[in-house]
């Protein structure tokens, strides 16, 4: 087992990342001292993990709550679901939330912990790549807006992350391929090493390998936590992580959630952004390719298909990266280091996007 | 005019308090340097005082949203709504919100400012004596469920509080008294000088004699802000602020939030917890008469008509003040000095409870 800390003084916490670790580890039972936990989790995880959480906690006073799966679920009224079960159950300030499940768990149930009584306890239990890599690291908390991602949420820490990294064994290929894309983002934004790494042992992380697996979640939780503990609200380095976000984002909530796994968005606003960092003669078109190339293999799109640049535009000028003075864009100067900027002029971005929207692709 | 600091380090920030200051004044127009500002504010306030704080901001791009009035509207969708708004005026992470009324006015656009985005700037223009002397000042932001009080929210702090005291002016009678319920728990909290000052000058305050007025508001802030300064989340000594509130909120709960206005609720609150200090022992029933008869000079209801102990004591262990070790209760050890304890014997506390409930008065 692996234990890396996000250091953030007071709020300082580990992540454990190891085999097994759901099934009533000392990890597990030690990241909560609450005598009340309820147990957030989702349709389809619920049926393979509950079971081995609730055991865990069967001295404490524990509920469980089981909400539909999916993107189009994290919202005010989930998150009214979550306050409804905590009230009902007569949970109070010391009460803790654990989240078990992917990405729209974490967010939603740590929105809910951030706000339930100004604020209480939780753990990430998280059993998709994406969250063991990303979401579930950092305190980033939110529920979606019809119109925008992630626009209602807050900054709340939890008080610990336990990934058992045997939850890969049956997560669909659809999403572990989606957690690929933030894995392979780690590399763009500031390790060649890593992103070369992955171009040569992609196979063995394809095939599930527990090494090839843990190496890379390991080295993506150092990174984040690294960059988390240096900039913790984001006023600077830490928007670095959001590569390919902003135009990503656009994508989900033109696809109304529905359509695209966040990681595949993620994955065709990577490439949108090295098309972009071409376009400003950052990096040249040989690079794009290559980015283009290992999110390929790694099964994930890279053209979006039914949308215009224009429509892509207009929403993300919603997202939260933009200001008042413009939007600004996470863009590479070269493999393995992104810069934040000022996004180019109109047309300059519709020509970039233009080489990634399926329509124009033939 | 009177400037008081909350000390918070770098969120540290000025209360304003004076006359006249929603009319463009240097302290109202240089509360925010934002580009974007978002007015909130209700149907009541808005035909007196939008008109005057719109023309202030008229150099920026602004928006107002006038919202329904009562504490049924302080919920998860009011919070939609002023999102809402946001997103479709395309306001950015450095906007910021005006909260322009009462405490559910700034309770509910405080709580959308801690959230859109994750957190964007508000400044607090409270228009009602009780949110001039307690809830705009502190960071406390918060929506109510159906079954108890402020159950969904946030600290976040204002980076400024703009109080004109000419808002009083147009005051109804029952919200000066209302008002005046938080102002009596100052000086019973902490202050008996304060106490024995209201006992005095209560005549001049519910005449609204503006330096009566001014100076009861400026002291109020006085002692919130060392408060909040020593404790922004309340694990410990903030605690004392909430004086009568672990009654009042399951007062005003069973009341549907439309019955009694929470200053009311609160008063009954505050008799309640001065019973519940003679039962133990803690003060005299020659005290707890003191403060009946002073929140009754006030004009504040101080029996509950309709409520048996028992509903209210059921209403009371959701409170946010509870925790899964038993309630916790602010009583008074003197006048002028109020202590957190654990809550009494359910008999005790029933008891206490009965010598204000309506049914049992005669």
């Amino acid at each position: 087992m692996d234990t890396i800390t996000v250091s953030l003084g007071e709020r300082s916490y580990p992540i454990h990342i190891g085999s097994g670790l759901l099934a009533g580890s000392t990890e597990l039972i030690g990241s909560t001292r609450a005598k009340q936990v309820l147990i957030v989790t989702n349709e389809t995880v619920a049926p393979i993990y509950l079971e081995r959480v609730e055991a865990a906690f069967a001295d404490r006073e524990r509920r469980s709550l089981v909400l539909p799966d999916g993107e189009q679920y994290k919202n005010l009224e989930g998150l009214g679901r979550i306050v409804d079960e905590l009230i009902e159950s007569g949970f109070h300030r010391d009460a803790c939330i654990l989240a078990l499940g992917g990405g729209v768990i974490g967010d939603l149930a740590g929105f809910a912990a951030a706000s339930y009584q100004r604020g209480i306890d939780f753990v990430q239990l998280p059993t998709t790549l994406l969250a063991q890599v990303d979401s579930a690291v950092g305190g980033k908390t939110a529920v979606n807006h019809p119109q925008a991602k992630n626009m209602i949420g807050a900054f709340h820490q939890p008080v610990a992350v336990v990934t058992d990294t045997d939850t890969l064994a049956t997560l669909p290929p659809r999403e572990l391929a989606a957690g690929l894309a933030e894995v392979i983002k780690y590399g763009l934004i500031v390790d060649l090493g890593f992103f070369e790494w992955l171009e040569a042992e992609l196979p063995r992380l394809l095939k599930q390998d527990p090494a090839a697996l843990a190496r890379a979640i390991r080295r993506c939780c150092e990174i984040k936590a690294e960059i988390v503990a240096q900039d913790e609200h984001e006023h600077g380095r830490r928007a670095l992580l959001n590569l390919g976000h902003t135009f990503g984002h656009a994508i989900e909530a033109l696809g109304g959630y529905g359509r695209y796994l966040h990681g595949e968005a993620v994955a065709i606003g990577l490439q949108m952004a090295a098309e972009t960092s071409v376009e400003l003669g950052l990096i040249d078109a040989a690079d794009a390719a290559r980015v283009g190339a290992l999110l390929e293999r790694a099964g994930l799109p890279t053209y979006v298909a039914g949308l215009s640049g224009r429509d892509i535009l207009s929403r993300m000028r919603l997202d939260k990266k933009a200001g008042s003075a413009g939007m600004r864009l996470v863009l590479l100067e070269r493999l393995g280091s992104a810069v934040v900027m000022p996004a180019p002029a109109e047309a300059a971005l519709e020509s970039a996007m233009a080489r990634r929207i399926a329509s124009s692709q033939g």
